[in-house]
């Protein structure tokens, strides 16, 4: 069996606490921290020591990892009073989960290096279900030895681990095109449902055709989703799901690589956020599509 | 048992073939042609007989099942000299099985019943070894008492069969909505392994990680195709996509119902043809958004 | 001075009347038709003569102008009961002014050389109180022989003529892509607008910068009835613009050449076809990008 | 006669030498700064004083006028060491003509606000020949007071001076959409050419219709432009044109007022990049929709 590990876990929202339940299960030893402390304390019970600061989280840790929303989340999580750089020791490593924009991962990985510490990117694919039923999606990527070494964790938490390369950024690279993959299917459906509503054909019809077709959990689940327009409770929120095309477009500038499907998705997105759909499940872009065809 | 049908079957090419072939086998009487008679022949070691032309073809029938490549051809085989509309009995039905315009399936319909035929769109899903294998998704509509009289034909030829509504082009509609979800998930591969080649991440990873992702046999089967640029022998030529693509645009004109993913996938068509792709498959479509990368 | 000829005008629209009224006012012997005949009589008065028929006014003409709605259109006065085609005498010249698809301007060239006619397309730019002002921008194209002979029709209609080249649909094109520019701009300040009026900034005194910048009538004229959503009457109608877009879009099919910004246009036409703006001024697609904007 | 003023003028581009020499013609008493002296001494035969720092042309101006290539290098020159911040005294009002975004114009304000100082946008329209012709457009935004009282400024470098309204932002929105105005344009000529050279259309034709219909300078210099491929040297650059769609798109965003065609420039202009143009003129940008016509 593979040695247990010592880690700091950052970051206790809806996908952060599956993970970390999930890495105390697996044998880790872990010390969250989290801004609101309650959901720190939830995790006691399940063996989690509780942190009270990030530095304090990160005291003795081989790797802290970080589950937050944005880059600026991380950025003061990570440089701000109190944060991981100032306290994690040389050698440990910084893991973050969380999907940031690749310019910044490779700041965090500059930064880290100076201090004498490793960084990976290790984004995960799958919602909060999935990330309390250890059904995650684990892509990391960064130095092969510190990847091999921090094995173990992403083996806590995911069904399955990928390696996309030998840089950290890389991983955050195609997370980011996951997700576009994702939200072009979701616009895709949006288009088919504004036709086929003005055709008479039922929209769960539609899916149930699509299911056969491409046999797909992901498109079975959204496909009912939009169909049934169950946006609220939001699973993945729709200024998020914005804030991930955003950080896709301006990877795609970084590489001079344009992706026009990408930047449709963005002006449905900013048509859905006028439209007062912020709080609503990023698959709501779909009504977009539906108010163009006066539906 | 459902009682074996008297059929004609017209249009031989890859898919008619495999679906004419099917209806043998499950016991129906099968009457063949196609214009080029040798591939006509090649049925009747499986039982089918010969007919000289379309009209011969239908003498007797109840049914005629046609699968041709496009209006303009379905229109020469039922309107043209010795064609379906002026042989086909009362009563007896025209499927169309083609991938033809909402607006001509209801010339179709209207056509036939002037002249007390019945008719019904059921085109398929699937490529030309589903069609062999008796695997196709077959999708009909039309006045629901023909529809269930023809049942038999559609359980013969494929592995699932979906009614979309009581007007035959309704169905035609769903089939361009279904192709066009394809050539969504065709142009997001494009986009998404530009930018990931220009990141030095291995394009067949990433096919690796969408597969755990979307579960698909759709997603692996062309992201390997996209990955790896096997575009020729073409499954599906990049021709016929743009027809699709053309056709599912008019069915959005008809019903006032924008499809901005639509257009950006026949722009993308239209450069591929521009760069000489014609006889490729469709998924290389894919190579627009990597030139459009500098690659 | 320049000989006078002897013209049939068919088609006496909003354009047509003010074009034919010109061509007396500047000598021609004119014999006029449109399919409701008051129209016609309302000319006899500036000297027209009135055919019963396309063919009647045809009648001993050297040359017979079409200014029709569209392709449709042309096609009745054409090749229907009592058309051009069959009445117009040998090395008569048809000229079509009509906004009409470069594949039909084929057609209709091809079907006169036949019956040994000639045949010019001559689109011309300019709204009705252009017609009426002889301000009309007139762009011809065909056997230059033909194209020298019909000089003095297009100096009477218009303030300038140009020659797009010596194949007729070549005129066509240059109409086509010219509207297309003409939308582009109704796009832009629909889009500008938009993001202005949620940034409380006047639409009037942006078209006011836009006028110092531009110096261009169209941008202040467009720019004025956007600014002030002054849709009704409208002095091109939405289902017209929609047609002229379509038609681009099939040449640049025809040619392989992806217009994307075209494609966006379609769509904010079909968008505002869906919100029920079809009679309205087709400037007013720009409330698609208001509306996506929330407002 | 108004007052002549004291200012300090930073940046000495092509635009800014321009229009500190015009300022000076004013008989305004300039004091310039830029990074490389050798273009503010090229001013002193004008009159100019040459500051050593930002903050040394500061000492004592009543105005202090940016002139810098992006958000970066107004940061630099105004938080940086030496800096106009620090410099500046109570009641004196920097004037940013530099196109920047939105978001950092609202920063500008309020950190000269918490130190009394006072803010204005000021943005101009116009090429460097312009600047030198005393031809600009300028457009500003802010306290009316305090535009009152820098009008001299404004009709000294310009032929029109526009007040956007009262909150300096807004004056950068105005800019930002003036240029999208343009770069839209461009769009269309390039795509109406890609077309048109594949019927056989000579560009230089279609820009003298065009002419003759938009009757604008704007359209005669960039069809010219275009349709020659005069691409360098730059006048304007094609990564500063992308820079200054990059912002109105960030300002979309701010605003929830989706911009497509703006997208559809952007993913042009980075394609653009991706085959080498960086140094070109923004109009070739053109070029991306010939290459996609396999031009």
């Amino acid at each position: 069996m593979l040695a247990a590990m010592k880690v700091a876990f950052i970051g206790l929202g809806k996908m952060g606490s599956g993970m970390a339940r999930n890495l105390l299960r697996a044998g880790h030893q872990v010390t969250v921290y989290n801004c609101t402390r309650k959901k720190s304390e939830a995790l006691e019970k399940d063996g989690a020591r509780v942190g009270d600061s990030p530095s304090a989280a990160c005291r003795g840790a081989e790797a802290a990892i970080t589950m937050l929303a944005d880059d600026h989340a991380v950025e003061e999580m990570v440089f701000g009073d109190n944060g991981i750089a100032a306290a994690l020791e040389a050698n440990a490593v910084h893991i973050s989960s969380s999907t940031i924009s690749t310019a910044f991962a490779r700041r965090l990985e500059s930064e880290h290096q100076k201090r004498g510490q490793a960084y990976l990117s290790a984004p995960v694919f799958g919602r909060p279900e999935a990330a309390s039923a250890k059904n995650l999606l684990v892509v990391s990527a960064g130095d092969p030895r510190i990847v091999d070494r921090c094995r173990p964790l992403f083996e806590a938490i995911g069904r399955a681990s990928f390696v996309a390369g030998t840089e950290p950024w890389q991983a955050n690279a195609v997370k980011l095109c996951g997700n576009f993959m994702i939200a072009s299917m979701m616009e895709s459906f949006g288009e088919a449902f504004a036709i086929l509503r003005k055709s008479n054909v039922d929209r769960h019809f539609f899916v149930e055709v699509m299911n056969a077709l491409f046999g797909s959990p992901v498109y079975a689940n959204y496909g009912a989703i939009i169909a049934s327009e169950s946006f609220e409770p939001a699973g993945f929120g729709l200024k998020l799901g914005l804030k991930d095309i955003r950080l896709i477009l301006q990877a795609a500038e970084e590489r001079a690589a344009p992706m026009p499907l990408a930047s449709l998705i963005r002006d449905q997105f900013l048509s859905a956020l006028a439209h007062g759909q912020e709080d609503a499940d990023w698959s709501s872009v779909s009504k977009v599509a539906a108010r163009n065809a006066g539906l």
